[in-house]
């Protein structure tokens, strides 16, 4: 990168040069904020609060029970897969949108022993998620298989023909490291295990193409890049071959092949309608529903060009203006849309820049981590966080006496 | 009750003596509608609407990531699980408010059957709501025991020296009879078997003393007579005694001892916490809390007392002034808070009701099923209800060619 980076006009000219600048408008944004944590919890999109309001004031409200079907709850997951499924690389009938990613987790797991009975180990990596590896455990467990825990950097040295599934989260959490799933997905296939993706970090952002690496299970939760809201519902992915041989054991209701019927026996509903479990969770999936479209006519492709114009731009920034260490790979093909410093006061410049407006996240035991949405964020968002870092560097302001206390979310 | 009863000044003077009669003003219920159904999904109760509001554009909108810790998200849980206690003989720190009731009744079961490690059967019985027999089928299958189908007459010939646990829905959704809670749970743990209670249609309109009864465990759900709105989230209760004891399969992080320490291992938290699993639902999570304050200074003795009056006055009321079979017990005692009657036009019947203002659903095969929530519901509604059905009797109107079809949600 030339010099001139370093020059607020600089960011300037790259977002009159961004092709993405006004889908920023698609977001209410607070004034003045820097916020780079949209891979935690993702910013609120133009009409969700409209839509909620009148699902609870008129759908509940008013048409109550009668809004099951006459406003559409029952097709609600379905209409919500429809929205997410190209931003994965996947349609909209192989995505079950229902409970948290820990359960679905759960969920693919089982599904995965069950379709390689003969092999005994489910494979993980030990940086992952830690929700990940605690159902991982719990699953091998329930199931009498191992879990065993590969090597961060070569996943595939621990997939062998007793593996029944290697389980990686996509983008690494702390560091924002990107895995190459294509790669890796071909390498845990070609032993005969089952590949499953968590792409809690990866979806909105960062592009990912379910049909082509092949991969037969995913996970991924909605609230981050895709701006789905607190807690909004997760989803889980089956590749249509496999549709018809998933065997889960959350067999609730909703995920029998005819609810209503109130037969006595199970009988799952066809492809990835049997991972529904119980009654959906309508107020938040109506706001997960209009938040998606946020990202009618943006390209995956655009997403992940300007993300890593940001990351990069942060980066180059933070090299050149401060001795900070990025953890996150120089590589932009590498990393995901989050760069991570270390700092053996991370938690302390965290917190002095979210008093300057600028939020980042802690991450034990040493990361100050930054996520850079590109739906909303702008390269003078990125200049202008650096800007405060550097400033917080310059007074140590993070040395304050309340920022011995520490805690965060994730 | 006297012949009186017949005319609506009968069903007038009760609302004039019901001591709960204000309560009604605390929900949004549409004008001229006769609301039957609030055992499917609760009415809206006031300030629901300002809550969510404030929820989306303030806390999410606004503060972001921030509002886990300042908007107390994080606590959310507990707060609504300390207002749901009182409802049902319990302590806040006993109820785990998350997830679905289906997936909660698994980790329950899972539960149950590591604390009976020696016995190898779960007893249910045959007429309970379909997802209590279909994950208490698959959490046999899991686990290596065999789900016995009890007498739903007599649940207790089922249960011996092998039985895990035996679980049983309080009030039946189809017939709403209730079960003797005392009998069955003293007799059930004289056995040696855990007890576990299926509250769904009973919190918030029927009593129940999960401390007097002696029941080990215990789940329901928050968008019937609790009001939570569309897929609120359920509740899970472990005694007190077990809750060191307690092993489940969904691992979740919501569950660990210390979420945020991002450790490798799975600690479970203190007590019901490690029932918790992935990132709440704060937007379902905010409208339960808020509804449940509905319930601020209401008597379970009085919602009882008016349930009574109310189901009996229509059982009352159906028998003198139609053919129609009740299928609901006339003992007050032995029944929750619904009335269903057994027409084999059923479908046909709840649908002409639905055109003329009085809301109930149908039950395949052949019910008819009116639920009458003791908060907002008033005697002339009961009166005004049965008006309307003895016109649609009359008058046929159940044999409409459009109501050839058949749909319903619980």
């Amino acid at each position: 990168m030339p010099a001139a980076f370093l020059d607020r006009s600089f960011a300037e000219q790259l977002d009159r040069d961004d092709p993405l600048v006004d889908v920023r408008d698609r977001f209410d944004l607070p004034e003045g904020l820097v916020y780079l944590d949209g891979n935690s919890l993702g910013a609120l999109p133009r009409g969700v609060a409209q839509r909620v309001a009148d699902v609870v004031a008129r759908e509940w409200g008013e048409d109550l029970i009668g809004s099951w079907n006459t406003a559409g709850w029952m097709s609600l997951p379905d209409v919500v897969a429809a929205k997410i499924a190209p931003l994965v690389g996947a349609d909209g009938d192989e995505l079950a949108v229902t409970d948290s990613t820990s359960v679905n987790i759960f969920k693919l797991l089982a599904a995965a022993v069950a379709l390689r009975p003969e092999r005994r180990t489910i494979v993980m990596e030990p940086s992952t998620f830690p929700t990940d590896g605690y159902v991982g455990a719990s699953a091998a467990r329930t199931y009498g298989l191992e879990l065993r825990w590969c090597d961060p950097d070569d996943p595939l040295a621990a997939v062998d023909d007793d593996t029944a599934v290697l389980s990686l989260t996509h983008v690494d959490f702390r560091t924002g490291r990107r895995y190459d799933e294509q790669h890796i997905t071909e390498g845990a296939r070609g032993k005969g295990a089952l590949m499953m993706w968590d792409l809690c970090h990866t979806a909105g952002a960062v592009p990912f193409d379910l049909h082509a690496t092949g991969a037969e299970l995913a996970v991924g939760c909605t609230y981050k890049y895709l701006n789905g809201g607190p807690g909004a519902p997760a989803y889980a992915y089956v590749a249509r071959d496999l549709h018809e041989r998933i065997e889960q054991p959350l067999t609730g209701w909703m995920g029998h092949a005819e609810p209503f019927a109130m037969a006595l026996d199970y009988e799952p509903a066809p492809g990835v309608r049997r991972l529904r479990v119980g009654t959906p969770a309508v107020l938040s999936l109506a706001a997960l529903d209009t938040a998606l479209d946020a990202f009618a006519g943006v390209a995956v492709a655009d997403l992940r060009a300007k993300s890593q114009r940001l990351t990069g731009l942060f980066i180059d920034l933070v090299r050149a203006r401060t001795d900070v260490a990025v953890v996150t790979p120089d590589d932009p093909e590498a990393r995901g849309s989050q760069v991570s410093l270390r700092h053996p006061q991370a938690y302390g410049i965290v917190q002095a820049l979210i008093e300057r407006g600028v939020v980042g996240d802690f991450r034990t035991l040493d990361l100050a981590r930054f996520g850079f949405a590109p739906m909303y964020l702008r390269a003078v968002d990125v200049w202008d966080a650096v800007e405060q870092l550097v400033e917080v560097l310059a007074n140590e302001e993070f040395a304050r006496p309340a920022y011995a206390v520490r805690a965060a979310v994730t």
